[in-house]
């Protein structure tokens, strides 16, 4: 069978490749209300390729924001079935000028894909696209099959939660199957366990009613950017913690034995740190890298903005200052809960001099899966047999808040089976991804249905 | 002569507003690249505006950047001399959806002129080029006249020095008279005799070597945006004092008397906070606003960018942050001195999870102009001519740097009969200029000539 599938790529890798590169092509970015006839012409194209490679039902199912593209193969009742779940949005491409290549022609250099989307996530949903082609041409399906691809990850999933309650029994499955996570490297790939989860605000500082000179009122108005740069400042203590009353309450404490197994991944820090082109790591005293980033919740700026930005000089004392601020939580932290208790302490530490908005855009649970469930096992013999090496459990600091939500609403476990790597460059300039992983994934994907149609 | 002065402005009152607007229309926006040849035109414009008044040896001096518009009419040797300056450059119009009508489309609403540089400097310059043309048409020279109008006051006017070190016998006057500072109100005149100061800096700080997703690396790697956030934070104390080692090494202390004087000025606080729809002012402890304003040194960010600013949720932990912060200085602290303290003190509180760059912009010294100058009691005749009430000499809190660079490079002193309103939105959105501001200048600027020409 393996040879087969490993046949079957070789001779369609152009096909597979330029495919993909016509679906890079349209820039789905949903969070950008200009791009709403991309977004939808994305959804067009994957429903159109699952068509094609032979699944039935396919359909767009609308929601209030972007649809959601459904497919099916349900071959033989007898059989478990998968429910292979992505999404077909992307990030914006900002700041442009940084990209070496234009972020929605996807370009080649040294066996990587460089393109927005290229690994998050349209070059890992296509590798089910295409795996679930390949066992449909070779009458190899070992399991029913479902598509449920998305539009509006990369803002929330907002219609997503509405949706699966809706499409309970259509969406009745054995196992949920994401490819949206990395790997640890080409050389020891691993299956992501924990994921992080997520509260993202923007806030909003206000000082007088309009922009000022500087000259004339400074030192006697407040600067809404130095009151919102101080007002940042405090949100973190001198050991790193997340300063806000109850952030911590109830974060879930890892047993000294599984702190052991988490360390025990292989990690480098001075190249870690070469590689990131940094002198040192910061963070919460007391833990590791892998620590800080799998296991304990953080707060980021993601992004600020007030006063003049342009070319040279200009003295004004701004009226407004922004800031969005995101959260990532670990499993025990209700999203909602802690947006909560950021927007009331945010409130609460604003001088009397500047009023303040704040606004929570959108959340996500933390995640754990279990690493002893029949799906998880017929993933680690998939990268077994594939890779020749046994896959290392890790637990990854992004989020992808619909495994809780799916846990919740269908009862369902996921495996988080990504094929990406850390420096693919996820939601920066110049992301990329790597034909290599693009491959092999493929045939990793078609190996788990054997498995666990088997098990 | 006042009659007949008064009775020349309300027969041309409309071709001065015109002549006005159409310098308005010129976007001369010194601190934009793009703009560079709307900032000769406007050179151009006041060129030819000068000459049709009467004005010999009528040109424009070329410098390393925008060019400086001189004109002169030497009349009688016996005359004193008066050597206007100003400037026909302008501040960026950005945030340009906060203007209620476009910034270069002058509109007159409720006897006011909104446009940008209606009031900053256009408006205050054309007063002198139309008080120049009365006393022409009416043959009332009192004073040789001077004009040295230049381009780049607003970028910090950066090689004014230059021109005037190389032009010192062309330059030769009794004084020098500068429209560009505000009055206390339209019912009560007054007079600046003290500027502020200004160093202004652009810093960057640099983390990581790419954007990175903040899920997978926030937690343990510096944000550049936090990080700015805390030493911007830092920059002041918890008594609002700027926290800059050596700042207020040089600070002039003013007496008991002297503030004593500044604050009888006509104030009220609770004006002012609902004027500018603040509930709070703030600043120094221990100072007044009047004197947090005008006698002390502070602090602002001007501007701050970094990370995602766009439409919607982006989770980066970005690459970089950047930030403008400007410090307004009083006399004695010297404004290259002040560059390097902030410069050497930013680089030392940078952590070492990140890199600095600190650039400086401009600078410009502090200034007292004296009060019992010959000059000064003939500003102080005018006004009680044209306007009935004896004028208040005030301390302002902007910056014209270059009335340092002329008492130093000319041995001259100034006399800053501004004729604007604090309120008038210099630098902001919606900058405005009163038509009776501008009308009345012109009445008073006429009637300063004929004070000095008799002293």
């Amino acid at each position: 069978m393996i040879a087969m599938t490993h046949q079957y790529i070789e001779s369609n890798r152009d096909r597979f490749l330029n495919e993909l590169f016509d679906w890079l092509r349209i820039p789905s970015v949903s969070a950008d209300s200009r791009h709403k006839g991309d977004v939808r012409k994305a959804a067009e194209f994957v429903a159109q390729k699952l068509k094609e490679a032979g699944a039935d039902n396919v359909q767009l199912m609308e929601t209030k924001g972007h649809p959601i593209v459904y497919g099916e193969k349900m071959s033989d009742p007898s059989k478990p079935t998968v429910l292979v779940y992505g999404h077909y949005d992307v990030q914006p491409p900002d700041p442009l000028d940084l990209w070496n290549s234009p972020p929605f022609e996807p370009t080649v250099r040294d066996g990587k894909i460089y393109a927005r989307g290229a690994c998050d996530d349209k070059g890992q949903v296509y590798m089910h696209v295409k795996a679930f082609e390949i066992m449909m041409k070779q009458n190899k399906l070992a399991c029913n099959v479902k598509f449920m691809i998305e539009g509006e990850e990369e803002v929330g999933s907002e219609n997503l939660g509405t949706f699966v309650k809706e499409n309970k029994s259509r969406l009745k499955a054995d196992v949920i199957l994401i490819s949206d996570t990395s790997l640890i490297s080409l050389d020891q790939p691993s299956i992501t366990a924990g994921l992080r989860g997520l509260s993202y605000m923007e806030v909003e500082v206000t000082g007088p009613n309009r922009d000022l000179h500087s000259g004339v009122y400074g030192g006697a108005v407040a600067n809404p950017v130095n009151v919102l740069s101080q007002m940042i400042a405090s949100l973190h203590d001198q050991h790193g913690r997340v300063n806000i009353p109850g952030f911590y309450d109830k974060v879930a404490q890892l047993s000294a034995a599984e702190r052991k197994a988490l360390n025990e991944a292989p990690f480098n820090l001075s190249d870690y740190k070469k590689e990131l082109g940094i002198e040192e790591v910061t963070g919460e005293d007391g833990y590791t890298t892998l620590e800080r980033t799998g296991i304990r919740p953080t707060l980021d700026v993601n992004g600020i903005w007030g006063g003049y930005t342009g070319e040279g000089a200009k003295t004004v004392l701004p009226a407004k200052a922004h800031a969005k601020i995101s959260m990532r939580l670990v499993p025990n932290q209700d999203p909602q809960e802690i947006s909560n208790l950021f927007a009331k302490h945010f409130a609460s530490i604003a001088p009397k001099t500047v009023s303040v908005k704040v606004i929570a855009h959108h959340g996500g649970e933390a995640a754990v899966t279990p690493t002893d469930s029949v799906a998880f096992r017929a993933a680690s013999k998939a990268f077994e047999e594939v890779w020749g090496k046994k896959p290392i459990p890790t637990r990854d600091g992004g989020s992808i808040p619909i495994v809780a939500l799916f846990k919740k609403e269908l009862g369902l476990d996921t495996v988080l089976m990504g094929f990406g790597l850390d420096t693919d460059a996820l939601h920066s300039p110049n992301e990329h991804y790597g034909i290599k992983n693009f491959l092999i994934g493929i045939e990793t994907i078609v190996s788990f249905h054997q498995h666990f149609g088997k098990a």
